[in-house]
């Protein structure tokens, strides 16, 4: 039997809708290439975005077809957030720090019919221009007058041009809920980048459970800052949750250094700030050195890569700031742990306090995760078994968009290639990649654990931690060391650093020092090309 | 084109299991109908209600299947909350404070086939065995040693005896998000009683919406007592939202006055309790009186009625708790409205402030309103043009459960009876009932507000505004008012009253004294009954 309530599809469209008219007077502040701070409100966003509908249409891009952006954070690219999903096209936004090559290879992949782009990027349209063939309309993300006589792009015309002919009113269709409503390519470390393809379904549950009270706790009187790239799984979906809460948005622009952002804090009276921690960690070195203060900011979350302590610390005890550690993937729409403490640990001192902030977090409701063996047997949650992390839920991908192989999925769960524990409360704590971490005699070696000590001593710079086929125990640990400029630390000295540390058999049993390691597009250690460097390498005493 | 997320329909399964996984400790605290403290928790409140599912499955219950609860707010109740929705029965919670004439009319409209109940309600259950056919088993919600030897029901068995010889595992099944999940039945005045039929999908998303920060915004770090009845639109789907969050859960039982509901609210370290403003006029009298003060309760939310302003005062001055008026209705899930204040009014003054919390409130996300004229043209959101509130969304009914007439909707939107404003921010403002407002000359005057000036005279008990008809004006407005013990209060007194409080127009033709106003079950003036006994009155000059 089925219930009689009324039929109506989650569609992304109800959210800027949802904003018009409950929150049509609400700010929506951006920084501009140009460098002013442009504001505007929800009301006219979402004028826009009906224009942009309009704009569209009369491309007569078919349902599904997908519309790219090349953009920072701004009120623009949140306008083709809307206009884009709402009318049922693909917004397949662009991650402009990937190589020339790379983007038209994707946008190629995608088959992306529009690309509409900030001017900071004109270089990357100028080389890809010629190689992403299935761009037929480029759109320049500036005022008409802004457009530069010759940029040698056919046919390009200004976003203000595009959408200013076309009326602000607009009838959203409403369509099957599952329908694609956006996509973000995430480069692995192996292979082609492949895309996930989020729907209107996914987006707003996803929106739901990020705005909830132990999520990123949105509402109406927060002013929300999303340093994260709206071009990086959709800026963990802020802009979304934005206009579901009726938040003020206060959009970064191109400007990501810490004064600048630290500024726009202030004068925008931001209450919320989301980003990667490089980013706060210029902005807290920008604060230290002017001895400043926050005025409004209450809450931060931190996700992309773990939270040193030392930031947390700065964040909580120096600037009186909640640090929240977030966790989640390009295929997890992303969220889907975040580290909000229970009842039982505001009585905790400090020091127990921090143990549980630095996890990754509890699962939001939606995401459910389990930890299993290589058997695929589930372990147990007690905060110490680790094992191999998957996760299934509603804005969880099944498959990636024109994938090549069969579904990633294991039983219908999604195997995040991280290793981690869940205590008996629920926090899961990643203890390394499953592809990094090192199988030595039956057990688990954590080289994340392994690097931390390395970069602890104060001679070594950079540090990777990698297995080495042995006959005995399978594999064992090395560790190759950048030194810091002048340092003479031995190889001696440093193994000699980790007794007491770790046990002794998850000690490295070698140093490797080199020069450089290597690093990818978004500054992570490429432990493959490392692995292939040392592949003549041999274990001492084998 | 389709996204590619997980398809994973929305079962009211997965919050429980997402308690017990995520909260399995959480505590959920009952005072019982024996009149101890009971304590359980997340965990074996998800096991026992396992046990239920198989209870239901050697029943041979086939799915959607109804199975009514005549129960207090308490563990058991919600026990069989998850246990009969998971498996894909449909919940039907009974109201014990209906004529058991009524309550056998609607257990046979409803067909149910199990009936649980609490012992409070033997006499009920006695009244009613003969008449309500459909019902094949009856449980008692006690100890298989608190059941009474001869209670005269037939196969009657104890909740403990039923659920004992099961596993407590069970594997929930996956089906239809939209496959019903409970009922609720309104009684309106007029005709016979109507339910909604919610589905699991309604419910899911309802519960995200009612935690959201800007509505009842729960976590995992409150403590939440439901005094709205877990018969009573199932209390405001706090039972859910709780899963949902991992919220420790205090229910009252039977015990709803003053001095027990703050005893819990202090020995359960209550921080959020949801209730109807007579139950917490109660509990503020018993603190008055005994000079009380709260330790934790933060926050309460009020609604079924409309909450008067000392009463908000009360909380907020004198207590330290923030009071959040909120609207539903049985066929809104019952959410619609929380008046959560924005950004722009928290430096208000202390009137201003109260002119806004004083309104419903704004629609959450997720539900759509609109006020419109008697030929359905929208009207302005001004704040003081009135119309006719219609909403939409995906936990708004669609029709009632075997109907005789057609669907309630008009285009999609269903008519909630109500007359309101809806000012420029979205806050909207019950002005009547649409049957009781009157129609006088083309303009509308509100009952209510002419009731309110009446019982703010000293000698007034109680007072009713009926509208009558007019040959020139249409309708005219008389009071029929129940003086206080001794009050002399006369007509001409009381018109003089009126002047300058409301437009001369606005002001009653009549005054109209009587010994009693009709009320219905729940306390509610019933106007239809007293137009009745009015119904041959002429008014003066006509």
């Amino acid at each position: 039997m089925l219930g009689l309530m009324q039929n109506q599809p989650l569609m992304i469209s109800s959210l800027i809708e949802h904003a018009n008219r409950h929150h049509g007077e609400e700010e929506i502040v951006s920084r501009r290439v140009e460098g002013d701070i442009h504001r505007t409100s929800y009301r006219q966003v979402a004028q826009r975005a009906r224009q942009v509908a309009h704009a569209l249409d009369a491309l007569k891009l078919a349902f599904g077809d997908r519309v790219a952006t090349l953009a920072w954070n701004g009120y623009r690219h949140l306008e083709l957030y809307f206009g884009v999903s709402g009318t049922g096209r693909v917004l397949h936004t662009l991650n402009p720090r990937l190589h020339p090559d790379q983007i038209a290879w994707i946008a190629n992949h995608a088959q992306d019919q529009v690309l509409c782009f900030d001017m900071t990027f004109l270089p990357i349209i100028k080389a890809i221009q010629g190689k992403a063939t299935s761009i037929r309309h480029f759109v320049a993300l500036c005022d008409a007058d802004k457009l530069p006589a010759d940029t040698g792009i056919a046919g390009l015309t200004s976003y203000e041009a595009w959408i200013a002919p076309h009326p602000t009113t607009y009838a959203w269709p409403d369509f099957d809920e599952n329908s694609a409503s956006s996509m973000c390519y995430t480069s692995g470390t192996t292979g082609n980048p492949k895309a996930a393809l989020y729907s209107h379904r996914s987006t707003i549950l996803h929106a739901f459970a990020g705005s909830m009270p132990d999520a990123l706790n949105l509402s109406a009187r927060d002013s929300v800052l999303p340093v994260v790239p709206m071009f990086h799984v959709n800026a963990w979906g802020l802009p979304y949750a934005g206009a579901m809460t009726g938040a003020k948005m206060v959009f970064p622009g191109p400007a990501m250094d810490g004064k600048s952002i630290f500024e726009l804090i202030e004068s925008e009276k931001v209450t919320f700030a989301a980003g990667v921690p490089t980013v706060w960690q210029m902005m807290l070195a920008h604060m230290q050195a002017g001895n400043l203060r926050f005025s409004t900011l209450r809450r931060t979350v931190i996700g992309g890569s773990a939270c040193p302590p030392a930031m947390i610390t700065a964040f909580n005890d120096d600037y009186g700031v909640e640090v929240l550690h977030a966790w989640g993937m390009t295929e997890m729409s992303p969220l889907g742990t975040v580290c909000t403490l229970k009842n039982k640990h505001l009585d905790l001192s400090p020091d127990d306090k921090m143990k549980v902030r630095l996890k990754q977090g509890r699962g939001l409701y939606g995401v459910d995760m389990k930890i299993v063996d290589p058997d695929g047997k589930e372990l147990p949650w007690d905060g110490r078994t680790f094992g191999d992390l998957l996760v299934r839920g509603p804005w969880i991908i099944r498959d990636y968009f024109n994938a090549e192989g069969p579904s990633p999925l294991v039983d219908g769960w999604f195997p995040t290639g991280d290793v981690a524990t869940i205590d008996a409360d629920g926090y899961m704590q990643i203890t390394d990649r499953s592809k990094d971490v090192i199988k030595s005699g039956g057990e688990w070696i954590s080289s994340i654990d392994v690097e931390n000590i390395a970069v602890a001593h104060p001679g070594v710079a950079m540090a990777a931690c990698i297995g080495i086929k042995h006959p005995k125990w399978d594999e064992r640990p090395i560790i190759a060391v950048v030194r810091k400029p002048g340092a003479q630390v031995s190889r001696e000295e440093l193994l000699a650093f980790y007794e007491g540390k770790i046990a002794k058999w998850q000690i490295p049993d070698d140093v490797v020092f080199v020069d450089a390691i290597p690093l990818g597009g978004t500054g992570k250690m490429q432990k493959t090309k490392l692995r292939e460097q040392l592949r003549d390498y041999v274990l001492p005493g084998v």
